[in-house]
């Protein structure tokens, strides 16, 4: 029995923001899988500003996609047919096979979801790479104290909403920086101490000054550029710097100068450390276990912005970079 | 009986580069000590890079220098009378009253040096501040492996080559930059493996990486600026970054911006950790215990460069920015 599935392809590599034009669909036949196989329907896939690097064609931790070729990415779908005694119909899987309706792929490629309440596509945000790397960055990096203070960035995202919500349990003042009131809205709804709009405030650093009156202890960066320097100039000694993405500026087609005040590092002996989640995957049973008691006892929250079908997945990419997402962006594909 | 004293006082804080005329030397009347007082001779002052700082008026982790007073800073000396039973006349102390000829000062804020074949300079270089800031950085941040590669900049000063000689101890490669020929050949001469002339060498970057070809696994930053961003470029996965000083920006008169690639930090999983020695006091005892035996067993080797007479210090001082120390710059007093 053939199978159909509609998959996005990158057609061109983007040069400064991407455009519709650098995706295309296409339509593949799948055949039924073969021994140690296992074909999956997804039902859901992610989007995440780290997939911008992957389509410049240079070396980095993770291969460059290739044109022509499916984008890859977390999805969670469901299993067809298995070839495999591991799998059976019916099995919610986690793949990184991507933007895909269907794949047919090994067995050793596949994890089983963990059997719990959340709904399947928790595992592509909360208790997902997202998630894990929430908690892996603020905990081993920004290592936060009872009363210390953590400014986090991009604070409604999949990970910032999480990092503030961590850094809550812990025992901190959190200060957050996002692009819309009703971000911030949100944000003040789940806990958070103050929330500052810096597509609104005006003088940022005047803003987070104001937020964070005695400075910061723990930045967690997901934008870098200007928040960067701004976390420096209110960095109070001995501050560290969970480095986890600067997405201000994965659309630069020049290289932009860093933080004029990196100089900070030194007098105010600063901790400024970039990571990715992979760094910690033996803390795995740890965050689940932990982040699914959080989620027990109502201490973490989260929103989801959802496109559908998987000809809008270029479209929920290209709007993580307009920040128009609040929470997880997804992709629903069923 | 009255004593006198020549001291060097900040005349005028500098606007970048600093001059003579920041400086002023001024004579003046020691008492005899009072009880719990010393009346302390010093035979060397140091002068180092880290006082450009407290030149300028502003909140750090030192309070700046005031017009009028005298500069502080490292000194050994020799007690002449005492008002404390814990010192006699002729005890070698070391103290942080800075760029006087002689002075009275309260026993507690004097150390005795400690029994030692080490001339009594050697505490203002190797076996003093300059000395316990390579080896506290070098470790605890840097945290060399045996195999890795060792990136020093201002590779032939006091602290830089101090750096340089604890790697090659610690089993790695080691890569330095200086600033002439000279300082390049005594190096190599200690066992440093490839020394880059960053005045003569033209490209940087293309320089640095022929000189480490699978790149770096440590950087020991005292220059900041261009070199800073070298290292980010050739930076190995997981890569850890002692900011130790950037003197290249300390007589900027403009924030000068960042490098253009401190996104690495990220995707290469970078720790970029700044520090002062006074992190460290806890790990004084180590120092001298290490310190010493690696200077008896001929794996530790040092240079000075002597200006002699109070009235040069500004001079000594004044060279440290031109590069025209090898080793540790010191003033002779008597």
């Amino acid at each position: 029995m053939a199978h159909t599935s509609r998959e996005v392809r990158l057609k061109s590599r983007p040069v400064g923001t991407p455009k519709a034009e650098n995706f295309e669909v296409a339509s593949v036949t799948l055949a039924d899988p073969g021994p140690g196989e296992v074909l999956v329907k997804n039902l859901w896939m992610s989007v995440d500003p780290y997939m911008r690097g992957r389509m410049y064609d240079r070396e980095s931790y993770v291969p460059p996609f290739q044109i022509g070729e499916a984008l890859q990415g977390g999805a969670v779908g469901q299993v067809v047919a298995s070839g495999d005694p591991a799998f059976k119909a019916g099995d919610l899987v986690e793949s990184m096979f991507g933007w895909r309706e269907a794949f047919v792929g090994p067995a050793g490629a596949l994890q089983k979801l963990p059997a719990s309440n959340a709904p399947p596509q928790a595992y592509l945000g909360v208790l997902g790479m997202p998630g894990m790397t929430a908690y892996t960055g603020l905990l081993n990096i920004g290592d936060p104290k009872p009363g210390e203070t953590v400014f986090v960035s991009g604070g409604a995202g999949a990970v910032g909403s999480i990092v503030a919500q961590i850094a809550k349990i812990k025992g901190c003042t959190v200060v957050a920086s996002v692009g819309s009131d009703d971000k911030a809205k949100w944000l003040k709804g789940v806990g958070v101490d103050e929330v500052v709009n810096y597509k609104t405030c005006g003088d940022l650093l005047a803003a987070v000054r104001a937020a964070a009156p005695k400075g910061i202890d723990v930045y967690f960066d997901n934008v870098g550029g200007e928040h960067l320097e701004v976390a420096l100039e209110v960095a109070r000694p001995g501050a560290r710097f969970a480095e986890c993405g600067m997405i201000s500026q994965y659309n630069d087609t020049e290289p932009k100068p860093g933080p004029r005040n990196l100089i900070y590092v030194v007098g105010k002996s600063l901790k400024i450390q970039g990571f990715i989640v992979s760094n910690y995957w033996s803390q795995r049973a740890q965050f689940l276990t932990d982040m699914t008691q959080w989620i027990a006892e109502g201490k973490i929250k989260w929103e989801e912005t959802v496109e559908n079908g998987i000809e809008n997945a270029p479209k929920a990419f290209l709007n993580l970079f307009s920040g128009a997402n609040t929470g997880k962006m997804l992709v629903k594909l069923s």
